[in-house]
């Protein structure tokens, strides 16, 4: 899987974190100090400042016989960012925690932190700390995010209205898909090493799964439309999750309609072909890291027809529970399946 | 070691997540909102933020057949504060991430958040978010720490001038004596399991070693005497390493005189029993957590005599290079031994 070229034991701790490191330039104003001292030196003028933190374990959230260590890097920041977008905040730093086992040699790390530093360039955020150790076994990144907002712009889960229209970004499902993709692809690939897999048709749903993007333009995107959530969560556990949280935080109940789902054709097909509902997966599938959000029915005409967004439903009163209406009309309770990663399952990394 | 009384997988993530830190109250003014949404909002007024993150590995950090939960979640949390006083700032928030295999039971886990919570009482610190995650092998726990400090008194590596004095707070040495301590003792113990060890008379490197503390009265302490160290440092790597460090980043050459050094008396009992050099422990050991910084030479009668400080030695222009004097007046080139993490010995977590 990687070529162990160079033994770190050689560089040692401090040479490893200054090797990995080197091309890591700060760009934001509030970046006063990067690696290189105890701490990073962070000014913050105004504003609110929000901090996030994420664990991705080996073998738990990715499989390093199909993910790229340059996508798992990206992957790692994204995902870590994606919550900070949530807030409706705008990140600014990150610190990477990496421990590896003595199995990965320097040229494999240098392409998980090329994949870090691609991240940190396309989301503009300054890589300003962090530590790197050994491990007995596997390969685990912990991140954490730091970003800033306007007191009065932050979009808590706790703040949707009752008649608040649900609003989600992008489209559901396709890292799910993906990961089935993957997962049957190495099962073939085990059983017949000269099989060569042609993957073309699952491109999208693939991508998906191992380099997602952090929806840093959608914040972006609502503030020109003049659009202010009225809550806001990113989909790391599936649709039906992330609904739930919405509704628990702001004590509603939440109705969603099966046939405004926003589910990609290769999504669709490639449920099909795997037998499985594309509806489930869109619900319960995760690491979808889109997000939801709530605004006020007033603002519909604002965000309708955006290719963007999709409007997939409302919050009602708390008595009227939380419903996924289905395309027969018929009302069944939304159920937070999503993975659970103390059930061992493949998992997205979620700060509750 | 321990019980797996509860099913993890059984509370899920969520309920985990809620589970563990239910107990942990927000007692800092710049906590606006702690766990419960994608991310803490913080609210830093004025001067500067300092962020440092660390990871501690099981088998690579700690040793869980000697190290009691509740004592690892204590050290987790005061050695990643210790960079933040190593700064001269003060901590104010942590977010911590935690990955478990499915051999601990929610009874242990509670142990460990235990020991969190004694930590954020003890250090006046908010835990105000986190990631918990399972893990096919060990435990990791990996802390982000920030951080306040005014922006004129930051103590940088990078600050110290020629001829200021090099201070040491505490005593060094304890730590690492009291890892061979119980490294003998678990020996034993695996030889014959019915010995009950004495560890009456090791007690003192034992808790530097199990439960160290970071030393939030010394920048407390030289605010008091009116003394602003010229640039700082915590112990984790050994103090050789450490002076190293501040030489480096400060262009400047380091004496150190051996007599100087600060070691408890029954730390050198320890290293007599073991037939070690105390003094080499203390420039190589690591995992003190003490405090070494620079001050002026007129600074000196300010702490003269005052029981938490040592004065071991002094800067020196670049070109006299970095010396330990040793007892017969001999010249010996400091070496950053250290313990290294990378060559899988145990080994202190450090941010470079």
């Amino acid at each position: 899987m990687e070529e162990k070229i160079s033994n770190l034991g050689e560089l040692g701790e401090f040479g490893l974190i200054k090797h990995l490191t080197r091309d890591f330039p700060l760009s934001q104003a509030s970046s006063i100090k990067g690696i290189g001292d105890d701490a990073a030196v962070l000014e913050f003028l105004s504003g609110r400042t929000v901090v996030s933190s994420d664990m991705l374990v080996e073998g738990i959230h990715f499989d390093l016989s199909y993910a790229p260590p340059q996508h798992l890097g990206y992957k790692a920041v994204a995902v870590n960012l994606s919550d900070i977008y949530a807030m409706n905040a705008r990140p600014t730093q990150i610190t990477v925690n990496i421990a590896v086992s003595n199995r990965f040699g320097i040229e494999y790390l240098d392409k998980i932190y090329e994949g870090i530093r691609h991240a940190c360039e396309v989301y503009e955020v300054d890589l300003v700390g962090g530590d790197t150790t050994s491990s007995y076994s596997g390969l685990i990144l912990s991140i954490t995010a730091i970003g800033e907002v306007d007191e009065t712009k932050i979009t808590e889960r706790s703040g949707a209205k009752d008649n608040d229209l649900l609003v989600v970004s992008g489209d559901l499902g396709g890292a799910y898909i993906g990961l089935q993709v993957l997962e049957r692809e190495k099962s073939v690939f085990q059983a017949n090493p000269d099989e060569q897999p042609d993957l073309s048709a699952y491109q999208y749903p693939i991508q998906r799964q191992l380099k997602p993007e952090a929806r840093k333009d959608i914040p972006e995107l609502l503030e020109k439309l003049g659009v202010l959530p009225s809550s806001m969560i990113d989909i790391s556990d599936g649709l039906s999750s992330e609904a739930l949280h919405l509704s628990d935080s702001s004590n509603l109940g939440v109705r969603i309609y099966e046939d405004k789902i926003p589910i990609d054709p290769a999504v669709i097909k490639a449920c099909e072909e795997f037998k499985l509902s594309a509806t489930t997966i869109a619900l319960n599938g995760g690491e979808d890291y889109e997000l939801l959000f709530t605004i006020p029915l007033e603002d519909h005409d604002k965000i309708k027809g955006n290719p963007h967004f999709s409007v997939i439903g409302h919050m009602t009163e708390a008595a009227r529970g939380r419903m996924l209406v289905a395309r027969d009309g018929a009302e069944v309770p939304l159920q937070a399946q999503g993975w659970n990663a103390l059930s061992n399952d493949n998992d997205s990394p979620q700060q509750d």
